[in-house]
């Protein structure tokens, strides 16, 4: 049996959490608003740490899952962190959606201490969580990456080792990046033949029979857009966040890719504009402003 | 029985032709290269005009299909052109991939003879034509597009009145710029990803399973880029002429549209770069020649 | 004597009729709304006709200034327009900041009844027209030029001539066009500088003994962004439209050019965000709010 | 007397450097290839050191000027490198363009030792460091700048104190992006022009006397574009790390800044096709390539 812990009980981390305390009767959470993890207690058979040392102690495996890299860093740097809590040969696999940097700089520290770092950010969203479907990419030692499979598979529906520490979160930056173009080219089409008097759903509808199809048209747009619901599944600041962090990887990589990286300024703009609590797909908004018009 | 024209026998032209020609016996065509008609009527039972005029008239439908709207408006104005074999009351079904204002021009001439004009730019490529499965976007009168509806059904799996006359070459448009955004920026993390250490496999592998698919992603990348095929499908050069007309829709309709105006000239760039035979999705290159990687 | 008429007295129009007038005694003018040109001839020495038609009957040389050239049209062609009072022989001289392809309209219909026509824009503000150093950018046959030389003296200081009709035009956008790429980024520039801690003073004094100079950063951030006071001296509206105009020459000319593309939908998008009387300085507000600060 | 080191006989660093041993004998130098530094003693009054702790031993300022802060960083940290030299109490100034980020990073291992250290890039070029004229801008604190003030005056006509440490490369990099934006859009331009029967010469006779002039239409055009020059005074790739750290500054400060950052991909991309050592005037060449014209 594997002792394992999981830190960060936001709106995926809950999910996963529960589907890996059902598969691993024992685990121990924590998460920074005590009652948050409190709560989850009463649904969930774990027990709740009451600092990330506390939770680390006796584990092999420490799942984390926080908004940015820099949280998990603090996480482990902090007085009664990670890092005062881990034995030698545990693994640490941060599911946050981080950025190569910071991780590399984590796993070189808790490196030093014999721990194995992960970066593992997971694809999916809340419902595949909860469904324990997500794809998790991680980036690390390939043999790491096989001892943690089981554990993961809690939660997951596909397990892919991308290349060394930083890749993980290289390649989720990135898919999200290319959503965040999707929606905005999207958007800045069928505002324009709306605006030339085709109606969106005609559009959509030839769109999805095409080669412009993508993610966004054949599922943000029909479902969120048109219906003009826009629930909030996914913060625009955190795509924001990715966008950014894709955009970083092409720079460190000297790659030029000029769409990526207006699209990371334009969701930049959006979240200026239409707030932090927005949805990802409400950036939609900014562009409908421009055209004077709404996509329907 | 439909008497019926079709004009333009280009690669894709040739397959719906033939298809036309099946399904209605005496189908007359014309091609500006006579030898490519003659030909084709050694395939296929049609009679061989000998100028657009003679294939005009007598027709009920005449159906055209050029490079160009350009194109379109020279043979409708040459000598023994179009305008002059056109009976009033005919129809002429233009399946260009045309630019509005051209497509304007063309039907207000075409009009003041008693003549009607539908743009109706096809996609699904020449498989599509082949097996009878295209999807036309016919702008123009509605009652027009009825009228015409059985005939087109020889070559058409989806016929959409999508509104007045341009609409259709504004929508074909705008689904390629959407392409050709996808295809360009998809190339663009890939190629980051490549040379951060992720194989391009893998990372297709993940995208197609997240948030940042698209028809280039999921098709485009894994068949003609991974194994470095390129086919010669569809010109780099055409697909530049449409994203040209897709940012000039936004201009006219003043939506800005950053990144579709970006696209635009990286596709022109491209061009420029790899000349006017080559592929449209060898475009790709040219992100890889910047990025100093293949992506692989 | 040069027999002339002026017609469009706008906030340009005006100072640079007054200068005619005063040179070329017997100026006959006239103005869409009949009680601006009144005014005028209170305070100048002129005829106010009652029609362009009126107006050019018996001119030698027909002075236009409107907004578009769509109003440049719609004068000629309108009922007593320019064309039914234009003597063959007279000359049309533009001073529109226009577009190429409608002035090559223009020209092509005067040219039919025997009447010249020059694009013929100018630089330099209202201030220049006062004081007579306008610079003019005439497009159209040489000879011509020389022969309304004279004339335009009255009111400039320099007098180009760059080509055939329609290369007035697209030098005057493409100028406003690099203004405009100018007064965005030194915007993004400096509001990044000043979250990074920088005063916006200190900035511009190191870059106007720099390299990174324009007239932008020497001038209109200085005396018209740092003070906040942002006087209403020329219309974003019209900066837009004079873009949008250079874009279309690239475009026309297939060269590629992303900068001045990208330039042209921010000055759309901050025309939506900031209306039609906005000064075009002020789109640097659209930045600033992005940036969630002010340059200063 | 200032006992004073400097560190980086570069193509700037050399006139810098002689400058400095004609104002302060005694001067000590190194550089890295001991040759370049053995040459230079022949022409100045300097004694060579042979590692940077043996030049920064007893000196009470060291001026370093490398290529790049990664440069720097590695000056101070090797085998008897700047940290095992320089004495409590002294300064170093970093006259490299180089990058927040690890000029914060080299301030703050400094000031544990007791060391004060100032970003201080310069602009002027060669020509500004042989007549002693250049602009000089300081990040750091205020009473330091004022400390090396008088020593900084033997090769700067200007010393600017920007902010906190870093602020000197940022406004350094913010001025080169600001360059790189005016030359490629002016590129884009008149590329646009050339094609449209314009001549380049005409065209910026005209722009130099309107709104969108700037350094480079003023003087990088007429002088090396028109003349097909190009010499070899600032090298591309350096330029577009400057470029780079600029878009990084925007970044890091989420201040969208989406012309920057196209500038800055732009000059990625025309640094693959270019080489390392082309002149950074040179890019203009990849626009003229994609608009298959040549500036003239």
């Amino acid at each position: 049996m594997t002792n394992a812990a999981f830190l960060g009980l936001g709106a995926i981390g809950r999910p996963m959490a529960r589907r890996l305390a059902e598969a691993h009767p024992g685990l121990v959470v924590w998460n920074r608003t005590r009652a948050t993890a409190d709560a989850f207690a009463q649904e969930a058979s774990v027990r709740v740490a009451s600092t990330p040392a506390d939770a680390a102690r006796g584990a092999q495996v420490v799942v984390t899952c926080f908004a940015t890299s820099r949280d998990v860093e603090a996480v482990v740097d902090m007085e009664h962190g990670l890092a005062e809590g881990l034995d030698e040969g545990a693994v640490v696999v941060d599911c946050t959606s981080g950025d190569p940097a910071t991780s590399r700089r984590i796993a070189e520290r808790l490196g030093a201490r014999g721990v194995a770092f992960l970066d593992a950010p997971v694809s999916g969203g809340v419902a595949g969580a909860v469904s324990g479907t997500l794809t998790v990419m991680c980036g690390g030692d390939a043999a790491t990456v096989e001892r943690v499979r089981p554990l993961l598979q809690a939660f997951a529906g596909k397990i892919v080792h991308c290349g060394e520490v930083g890749a993980g979160d290289a390649l989720k930056a990135i898919n999200n990046a290319l959503l965040a173009v999707h929606l905005l080219s999207t958007a800045e089409g069928l505002a324009a033949l709306v605006r030339a008097g085709v109606r969106a759903e005609v559009a959509l509808d030839v769109i999805n029979a095409s080669s412009g199809r993508s993610n966004a048209s054949m599922n943000l747009f029909p479902q969120r857009v048109l219906t003009r619901e826009f629930p909030r599944t996914f913060r625009l600041a955190l795509l924001d966040k990715d966008v950014g962090i894709a955009a970083g990887v092409a720079r460190e990589q000297r790659v030029p890719a000029p769409l990526m990286q207006l699209a990371a300024d334009l969701m930049t703009a959006a979240r200026a504009e239409l707030g932090e609590e927005a949805d990802h797909v409400e950036a939609v908004k900014m562009v409908e402003r421009w055209a004077r018009t709404e996509i329907r």
